[in-house]
């Protein structure tokens, strides 16, 4: 197939055009020659938009059109929602066609997406050996090393000779998810060493592998954790890394292609639930796709643990009433010091839960960590306080006493924050507590009651009611 | 050298331990050797740490006792700081060693972080036709793609067959960023096409790479943002993309291992942006390594922009002082309605800050954002009002028509702060602004002062005060 180079964010929209024009006047093989010009990751795109676009009969029935293994590489980029609304449209003969010929990795995630009486009915035709391997690779928990890496890789015998590996390769290359890391194991299925295709091609042709292979390689455990991994990824900066059981037999390998989303949903993962998104629906769905009911489920609990800490802000409150009622002015001043703490807490909460995934500071670091932003802490409260003392003297024209009264809580309120917001990740990792989960809402409702209990403690102090 | 297989993690507290222990024992040899059981990356890692214990000047002195070639590959994977400081005390002739033996990418990014008049001197004894490369090179803005390329690709002849290709590869490899990816160009030095080093290896010895090149690759423009290039690695799993410049001419190419901190940078970049840390200080630094004064300056700005918005709405409730000293109970509902405000739009502004970096959402979505938040906001706002009615009531004691105020402003406000939220980060990106710059401090400063107008307005009319 010779198609010309093209640059698809420049093309995309007048292609999607073109096709949706095909298809609303039903003239399904020309919007199918159309998308032929696209590469299968260009293609699942358009497929995806048209699907977005409440035409995703249409989407099927042009994916039905694809040629046998366009289509194939075509599922393997959709996102499982669509997978999914793919699967349950084709007839059974399509299914199996389209499993047998996926890549194992992308086999086993849709599997984990169908009903489990689908499952069982695809996996009694498969051959015992390939059902057994399916079943243990479905049962790794999520969140491991095991769910994202394949089986199929090229392995080489040590005693083998460069010309011989190189021949090996191939003939079975094809059927490898990548070619560019070989492993060597021994008898019983131990791995002893790595050996990169780089290295085959540099080496001359009568050298063992046993001679040029690594034994010094990085590799990881079935059970290991996601985020661990994305890790050494980017330290080593590798393509490929082995993962072996425990008995340092090989399982499978993780290729660098799979690690980029783990990076991006980690962290993303991290980012929504500090900001109080919870995702209790484990699939990767889009905001847009995401129904209603599951974004309320997804952000309800989160402010209603808030609403806890509110109450007793509130109670708090209710006790200091007659002080507020006898300088009402207290109050005007209460909002941006409760805002400040919180503020400045979750500043520096953000910086340490990323510094915490990121291996850039350790829980050993507590006491480091607590001092220097003790030190920033009372930098940026001197500052926030001598600005306020200014306003609320020369603009809103109070009584100095009620400056000194907001500007000692400010000062403290800012080191406590600054303090309490680094120390929160800490603690909740040795806690073993999820820290982007907890560090806000603990935040929050902590700053909150000793914000007020400060400025009302300084308000007595000041102003003697 | 016959290193045995070892698990990093495991061993590396001991390996420090007994370091720092023959360092503080001037056995610098005896540490060197212990060092270098390592690989690279673990020794440069063991290097970090004894800077860390405030040992620089030894990890110095180790770094220059390790042999030639180690140091170079040692030197690649040292964060820059530590970089910095060796090229501060080694010699002249040890730094060009270093520099010469460097990949490009690496070389860069290094000179960077030099002064300039160290940059010239280095400079002057570069070849003419390097340094205007690297002067190139150096040139181009942060954060586009030309700043993570490097020119080091193997680059192949159209009417070569698959042996001399292999053959030439053999013999330039070695020095190439990647061999996995090769490119054809044209005599004018325009890319025509490129070639996986696994067809190379699958294809038949007489066949040209003509015949095998891919013409419909995709590539990147120098001046592309790296947030789009690390999108394109998402989305279509490659390990190298070409960069060229505007006559299509090939200048360098990316590579995979580049994008993993790309992706980690940029996400991080907006989870710290929305949470109030902006960065001046452009050095990918460490938590610990940055000073007081530059966390300070990173984090003071935007509290002192929400300190003028928390300056409007004290001004708010000044103006509605005597309504507040008539029923101070309406005192002790505010920081649950001002505060679940913020934090019911700020879950809003995180789904659709990720979803426009990620491009799950584009701005032309914005009507349909709007819609969902608004169905979203309708059910929260009534749970939480609902259950707020019977808290007002049944605990606290107070009149239903104070209850009915509370709840009738937290649904307005709850529906108002979600279709804020959602918006802010659109409008943003349409008019260019950073979405995670912005959001947290636009929606704080009008949803508390909305919170607060909505409260007393309803206030006057439940309670006619």
């Amino acid at each position: 197939m010779d198609i010309q180079t093209y640059d698809f964010e420049e093309i995309r929209d007048e292609v999607l055009e073109k096709i949706l024009r095909f298809l609303s006047e039903k003239k399904y093989f020309k919007a199918r020659d159309e998308l032929l010009k696209l590469n299968v990751v260009d293609i699942a795109y358009i497929l995806e938009e048209i699907t977005e676009e409440n035409e995703s009969q249409s989407a099927v029935v042009l994916f039905r059109l694809l040629p046998k293994d366009v289509s194939v590489d075509v599922f393997a980029e959709l996102p499982l929602d669509d997978q999914v609304k793919i699967v349950n449209i084709i007839t059974d003969k399509e299914l199996e066609y389209i499993l047998q010929e996926l890549d194992f990795d992308d086999k086993i995630d849709v599997l984990e997406e169908l009903p489990a009486n689908v499952v069982d009915k695809i996996l009694e035709k498969t051959p015992k050996n390939e059902r057994n391997l399916i079943n243990t690779f479905l049962n790794y928990p999520d969140n491991c090393a095991g769910t994202l890496m394949t089986p199929d890789y090229i392995s080489l015998q040590k005693n083998w000779t460069v010309a011989e590996a190189l021949q090996y390769i191939k003939r079975e290359g094809m059927d490898a998810e990548t070619i560019y890391t070989c492993y060597v194991k021994d008898r019983g299925r131990k791995l002893i060493g790595i050996v990169s295709l780089s290295t085959l091609v540099i080496s001359d042709d009568d050298v063992r592998v046993n001679d040029i292979m690594r034994t010094d390689y990085i590799w990881e455990s079935v059970y290991d954790d996601r985020e661990d991994v994305a890790a050494d990824f980017r330290k080593y900066g590798f393509l490929a890394i082995p993962v072996v059981d425990n008995e340092h037999r090989l399982v499978g390998i993780i290729t660098v292609d799979d690690i980029l989303d783990v990076i991006e949903e980690e962290t993303t993962e991290d980012f929504e639930r500090m900001n109080g998104v919870l995702d209790f629906d484990s699939t990767e769905r889009k905001y847009l796709d995401t129904p209603v009911f599951t974004h309320v489920k997804n952000r309800l609990p989160w402010l209603l643990i808030l609403m806890l800490s509110y109450i007793l802000t509130g109670g708090i409150i209710t006790r200091f009433e007659k002080m507020l009622s006898s300088v009402i002015a207290l109050v005007s001043y209460m909002p941006m010091l409760m805002g400040t703490a919180g503020n400045t807490g979750s500043q520096a909460a953000t910086l340490i839960i990323r510094g915490l995934a990121t291996d850039e500071v350790d829980t050993e670091d507590a006491i480091k960590i607590l001092f220097k932003e003790f030190k920033i802490g009372a930098i940026i409260g001197i500052i926030l306080s001598a600005i306020n003392f200014l306003r609320i003297i020369y603009i809103d024209g109070q009584d100095p006493l009620i400056a000194m009264t907001v500007c000692a809580s400010m000062l403290a309120i800012v080191i406590f924050a600054k303090a309490l917001g680094s120390m929160i990740p800490v603690i909740a990792k040795l806690c073993k507590v999820d820290p982007a989960l907890i560090a806000n809402p603990a935040i929050s409702s902590i700053s909150d009651t000793v914000s007020c209990l400060t400025y009302f403690t300084m308000a007595a102090l000041f102003l003697g009611v």
